[in-house]
């Protein structure tokens, strides 16, 4: 049921309730520095450390705040050394050396989580993967892509442009994240509902294990039982890194498939007035549009208030009026003409039936990212309002928004929501996200990170989801 | 590079070389019989043997030739028991008896494998799936389906068609192949290019373990990373039991993501004058069809002519005359006049600029259905010829057929080609497959199984295979 809402809680129960340092494991010294130093073959550029001497670039610890704390600012570490190994060697070779030193490390990527997975907790060692950015192979016929962990999504979105391809997923963090982290974290994204898991699209991995060892599996066949043989080494063991949230090795190369990239493409915004009126939206966008239906996304009118607020990535309000609902559907497709023809129908059914308040249609790409910047930039408006509580829930999609107006009245209920009668702590309870996978985004914003409200939230949310099946 | 081909090759070891039966497991007995009848509901038609008296059914050891042999006859066990328990619950109770007495164990689903997986080596008892055959839910909104593993496939897709979905893999075998058995192998099939891996396309599997114990994992949710938390059980274990091929755990139970069925369908098929053809046509078929192609296999000259001699599943001759190469493409849409248009467009191109040098496009639904006749019977049509060598291989695209004409004059170089003027033993060599895929399925025809064919093909295809990356 829930997605990452149990990582969440274990962030917060070490960000609030001060989890103790694990004493096993060795602080970092000038000693391990020297170490790490000696397998690197540009100590200087690759070791960033608070510790004064040395091979390594010595800096102020103020200036690891953006390897120690995520972009919200709710989860704050205390690490003293970042390392960029610039190959899976080097890597391998850091990570033999913490192994042997019981030195704890968290790999990083493009650090665009919510959750608290890539930060240090205390002291550990920052594994970040951002020197790792090199695109190994594409293969134009087959649309297979090997690459190092560390190239950011868009990046290679654009490489297997120029190929007519495009990456199987597709965030809002996509100028920043990285394919490794995309992986490790089992993203699903943007384009989930044309193109499916990565469990599917990824066909395989490099990953550096906790002692060092280097599991080779970056094949780029479409299919690959040969794990399936007992006569080999085992099972299809990548699909376990997939999702694994960097606890049992660190992904230093993946290998995907990639789908033809869609020669037209057609966005569209309406307004509708509930969540059954989205769903029943839903089921008649899939009857007109079936295969060339690529996104199909939902914003409250909440959200949608607050993205109205926030200036950046062109957002503006398209609507005459404001809605209860809003739907941003995306069509990819061979055929301009055809998609067209297929969206128009859909658009008078929805019309004259009334399903639908009101729609907006993107006439030309530049309208194309207004129309998506409304979707996009929501993590950030919630952001922009304070601190944020945020939980990536998978749901039925019949009762997905349920959770989000009974948040909305149990914070009533308990005198915690601010109302125009009776301030109160949460100020904004809303939610967005991926209709076609049941995959809701719910974000309650508070002043600041706040024990009253998490102790109103937690368990509370988590029992109504296991409630609700 | 091999899917099964390790698998085979073990096999073909049993075969012929008698792999000792390990004496640590001990033989079937009444006594035992007694305490599996103990735990089912209705003994008499759940087990079949050939040990006389008791609860059971007793059988000609002769009756289980079905349960001991694969269709082709290559593989053959001694089993003197079947079980077909009737539940999850009976299932785990023999797994656990046979645990505790050190009693082997074959799980068998509808037996229509290449490479003796589902049948016993000497006297293991064979676990059928048969009577696990119930579909336990399907969501219509969201389109997935929870089913036992003992569905056959092409039951459930009729089943998910009521409710406008199809099943996300199709084989030749629909018609007597179990979902469970797909799942255990990991099968491919003829929609994978459109569809993808069940390693995306499963949602959730319930499987017995062999000591028993019965791993729940049914949910239906389209993303669930809840096993990537360390707070709960571990990581996504499911994944490991597709393509395991029953090795590590009987599967009971599969929960999948269906598509939404296409409502129209178009399939054509080209003469072409050689593989190098087949790949120039594929991508102008990627081209022209893009997101509406759902099939693009390949048949050589040599199984075109084995179809034609097979008179089964209503084949007939389609073209005039013969060709080297013949690929069947097919469209799977929501809008008829639309897939119409891209597709004449395809045939056009390819006739004006001489790519394929016939074509036969189905007129109506009986045409569909000759057309992929000549397809789905190939692999019968070789069986009819005598003993086949059979290999499922995946490969790069562009030297997928090169085995087989590597093959064949390896035969040919070693003198057991049979030719007009030098007959030998072996009779055909011939490939067929999913080009999209790169999966080729090669067939080599002898009179008999023959140590002296097999030590010609074995290790060296492997080898070929293995050197051409």
């Amino acid at each position: 049921m829930l997605q990452r809402a149990f990582f969440s809680a274990r962030a917060f129960v070490r960000a609030y309730s001060a989890v103790p340092r694990n004493t096993r494991f060795a602080r970092v010294t000038p000693d391990l520095l020297d170490k790490f130093s000696g397998v690197l073959s540009t100590p200087k550029s690759s070791i960033l450390s608070s510790l004064p001497g040395g091979a390594w670039t010595t800096v102020e610890q103020n200036d690891l705040a953006t390897f120690n704390e995520d972009w919200m600012g709710k989860y704050k570490g205390k690490s003293t050394c970042v390392i960029r190994p610039k190959s899976t060697a080097e890597l391998s070779d850091i990570m033999r050396i913490c192994y042997d030193n019981d030195v704890a490390v968290v790999p990083q990527g493009g650090n665009t989580g919510l959750v608290g997975g890539s930060v240090p907790v205390h002291d550990e060692v920052v594994i970040s993967l951002t020197a790792l950015n090199r695109v190994r192979s594409f293969d134009a016929a087959a649309g297979t892509l090997v690459c190092d962990a560390g190239c950011v999504l868009e990046m290679l979105d654009e490489h297997v442009a120029e190929h007519g391809y495009m990456m199987p997923l597709d965030l809002g963090a996509k100028g920043s994240c990285q394919i490794g982290g995309n992986v490790a974290t089992n993203a699903g994204g943007l384009r989930f509902l044309r193109y499916g898991s990565l469990h599917g699209n990824v066909l395989g991995l490099e990953v550096v294990l906790p002692n060092g060892e280097i599991l080779h599996n970056l094949g780029t066949l479409r299919k690959d039982n040969t794990g399936a043989s007992v006569l080999t080494t085992g099972f299809d063991l990548k699909q376990l890194f997939i999702g694994s949230e960097g606890t049992i090795g660190i992904i230093t190369g993946v290998a995907i498939a990639t789908p033809p990239r869609p020669s037209a493409t057609n966005v569209a915004v309406f307004g509708i007035s509930s969540f059954d009126a989205v769903q029943s939206t839903f089921q008649r966008t899939k009857q007109h549009l079936g295969e060339i239906l690529s996104a199909y996304e939902f914003i409250d009118g909440e959200t949608y208030g607050l993205v109205q607020t926030n200036p950046s990535r062109g957002v503006r309000d398209v609507f005459a009026e404001r809605h209860p609902m809003y739907v941003l559907i995306e069509t990819s497709g061979s055929c301009k003409a055809h998609d067209d023809e297929k969206l128009q129908g859909l658009l008078e059914d929805l019309l004259e039936n009334a399903v639908v308040s009101d729609g907006v249609l993107a006439q030309d790409e530049s309208q194309v990212q207004t129309l998506w910047a409304l979707r996009e930039s929501a993590p950030e408006a919630y952001a922009r309002q304070g601190k944020v509580y945020k939980y990536d829930i998978s749901m039925p999609i019949e009762r997905m928004y349920e959770l989000v107006e009974h948040m909305r009245s149990h914070y009533d209920e308990i005198g915690l929501l601010d109302k125009p009668d009776r301030p109160g702590p949460v100020k904004y309870v809303g939610g967005y996200g991926h209709v076609g996978d049941g995959n809701l985004h719910i974000n309650i914003v508070a002043e600041n990170y706040d024990p009253v409200i998490e102790n109103a939230t937690v368990p509370h949310i988590y029992e109504w989801i296991r409630d609700t099946q």
